[in-house]
């Protein structure tokens, strides 16, 4: 360190903060090559989204696709630790930034996450079909290789719905799509397929759920696996807002987790399990 | 506490958790009042953030200016210290959304927070006019009062642009909004003649900067003032989502503020100022 | 911006992140003039943190009492917000660090900050009764004064407990260290004036809480007000780490507030109130 | 789910917040056990951290080493992304509480992770040499094997300094702590084998750095691994407030990494490589 290689120079310091997004000087501001100006009013929030994730502007097709994947996960109540903790957070006297900030922290591998891996595991479903499986047969050992790992299937299943509403309709928009040859449709047909087999000689079937759902939306369109907790954070940011906005008009002040009269349980060490 | 009139029921554990945004049942999701399956693929992402925050639907109007306001905070860049700590908190080993989350936790009164502020400024102006006197008097009471409390006037002039981009367009798009029915275009007037009283025989006038834009775009499309804030939350997350993602991709590991190379001054207090 | 007086230098670069706390250099570390090496080994936990706020090493005395102070506020169980989300966010698939943060994070002036407005408070007795007042009217003044803007006194009452356990001994300890001649005193006779007149004629005494307690220690110590709530944070800390810890342990994924087959009361706007 | 055997009841409620570390009751907080009331005034902060931790109390041979190594880590200057990224958010219009936590949600596996990792590389020194291996020879089976997967060896080597001063004092402090009977010695033993095997032959040998020192006390003194991280939290939180702190009396706003006047590079996709 230090030695004349790597004197530094104020370039070195500009170097530091080196960035491809945007490019902020006095009076001008492009992001991804665009003046701003030519921006606003012309491209649409999801649009932009697309343009500052991606380098390029969406299609029509290939914007719809990604804005039904973002309303679809905005919300899922105050049993969403998310949303819950959004809701007290904003109890506590601190910004509703702070608010906003503290229910996406909790966004990770266990509750968002799952978006990522199911891309993931529809990729291994493709991998083998490319080389020369039939989808269902690739998808059934795709299952059984997981499944020794995990008793969770990232992607399906929901321990709340057996049919999750917004099933239909977003893989509805991914067929249309296909369709229309805004996306190819392979990661759809892996995911169908795995749902076909999960669902063979059960008597409850183990459905796609909502991040199996945007997992293929975010994959046909061409996202990487980690953008789909990232899209997911953009889009449950959505109620994670409206929920910490509502919980201040109600003017509760330090809000716990359930009502002050009724007290946790001590757990002397009797109890058999945790939950 | 514990007393008959408050011993605790099932009703009261549900009722501390009531909202009126969702209703989460088993294969039911419903946003303020709208199955879920009738949203996707027919309403537009920031249709859904107004829908979510306001309790019903936007018209196209007000759908249009709302994008236009999320679309051009997006982003500023590495210099923008929500930005900046994102970009870090992606070298330290955290999931995308800790590191998202690290960067809408700064978007603080200071930074993000003018909008709301301006928007108490605006109204100040408003309720002057609303009394009788005319909007430039008020504006030039209103402007002599607050610069009174502090020197930064909320909305207005900015350490970077002395012209910035995004005010043309944002400004035109209230004035066509207003042409259109869409607004009222109090809130419009108020900033446009605080910034006459700001440039009233300077050189260098005060113009109304990125925060008082989108100001005047939510006060005008009925938001309260903490929303402005909620607002620019949910628009800085894409930039602030963008640079993390970017920052993964070039691998570095814990990242400083500033090149290895370059040590912080010690400071033993013989200096003379802080900055 | 960029005239010949503000061109950068590297030199400028290094005052940008000046600091009196550390030196760190190659193979030197020193923690406010200290070497590290001749700390470790030397120094309590409690005395570093009073050696990096202060500039200072404590006397035996002051590190006594603020090590009394820090060790009573670290838990307040499930019902503070704060250990709430830290448990909920632990079950979340996000770092140990990130789960501390999160309740960190709700730490605000509702829920930690009442010790540094309690600070303000005495601070106000302790003014009138330097201009000539004796203590118990200085405390009537600035209680109906305080009591004019806010139902809430900061540092006296609780939601909860009639007698917080923790009041006696910590002010025991204060009126020790006044013994000793460690400290005044002053803050501890303003604290008492506003008790007893809050005693006064009534059947519910609103005696001096947690805050209130941990304000009288951090004033008498000589700590600014803000820095209540910053040794608050780092007590606190060890109870939202122990509990989020715990919480690990039981392999709970995804926990919301209350068990799942408990759900949301449905608000339509018929509810008389929002608690 | 509301089947019979789930239909849920007050104690379920109760039992979904049980915890054994706090029994919180109207005038009575009792702390593992311990009545708070007990503990104030008799136990250090370092001792109440090991109570809360592991919930018993530590002899004061425990306490002395943990103390020493939550000392060692409370800072290391503006160059650690969590002390740079709480200064920022001190100078954003943010609670003291949320500058903490920002810094904190920082130290993640990269940042302050390292402890953890170190001490499962330990334990497969350990697990060998158990296994009837020498410990020297064990030390270069796990090496060759970490290597293999890394180029980073978690708690050896440092990019900065080439002898850490946090060293020497740390492990002399084990060692006497091994002559005293108060922990065994053999993580001390592992981990000077891996030293002295990265040493053998290099002229720039790669010693144990803090994250390694401090995961050999954590281990000796029985903790499990995430813990080291927790740890780490616990103590980095008094660098972080310090700082934050110093930060807010400087009375700087929104403070960006750099200077304003020096420009990040706009990276067209030529430059080579993003360092």
């Amino acid at each position: 360190m230090n030695d004349h290689r790597n004197e530094p120079t104020l370039s070195d310091v500009s170097d530091w903060w080196a960035t491809n997004i945007s490019r902020i000087e006095p009076n001008r501001i492009d992001l991804r090559g665009r003046p701003v100006q030519d921006l606003i009013g012309s491209i649409s929030f999801a649009g932009i989204i697309w343009l500052m994730l991606r380098g390029e502007t969406a299609t029509t097709g290939q914007e719809h696709l990604l804005e039904a994947a973002l309303v679809a996960s905005v919300d899922h109540g105050p049993h969403a630790p998310s949303i819950a903790v959004a809701r007290m957070a904003a109890t506590c006297g601190i910004g509703l930034n702070n608010a906003v900030a503290t229910g996406v922290n909790l966004l990770g591998d266990v509750h968002g996450g799952a978006g990522e891996q199911c891309m993931t595991l529809l990729n291994d479903v493709r991998q083998r079909h490319s080389e020369g499986i039939d989808v269902a047969s690739a998808a059934g050992m795709t299952v059984r290789e997981w499944q020794d790992r995990s008793k969770y299937l990232p992607g399906f299943g929901h321990r709340f719905h057996t049919v999750d509403p917004r099933r239909d309709p977003l893989l509805g928009l991914v067929e249309q799509a296909v369709a229309d040859g805004v996306v190819a449709g392979s990661y759809l047909r892996a995911a169908t397929a795995i749902e076909q087999v999960l669902a063979d000689g059960r008597t409850r079937p183990v459905p796609i759920n909502i991040d199996g759902c945007t997992a293929v939306i975010y994959a046909e369109l061409g996202f990487p696996p980690p953008l789909a907790r990232g899209l997911f954070v953009l889009s449950r940011s959505v109620g994670i807002l409206a929920h910490a906005w509502e919980e201040t008009g109600q003017g509760r002040r330090n809000k716990g987790p359930m009502p002050p009269s009724i007290l946790p349980t001590f757990d002397d060490g009797s109890r058999h399990d945790g939950s």
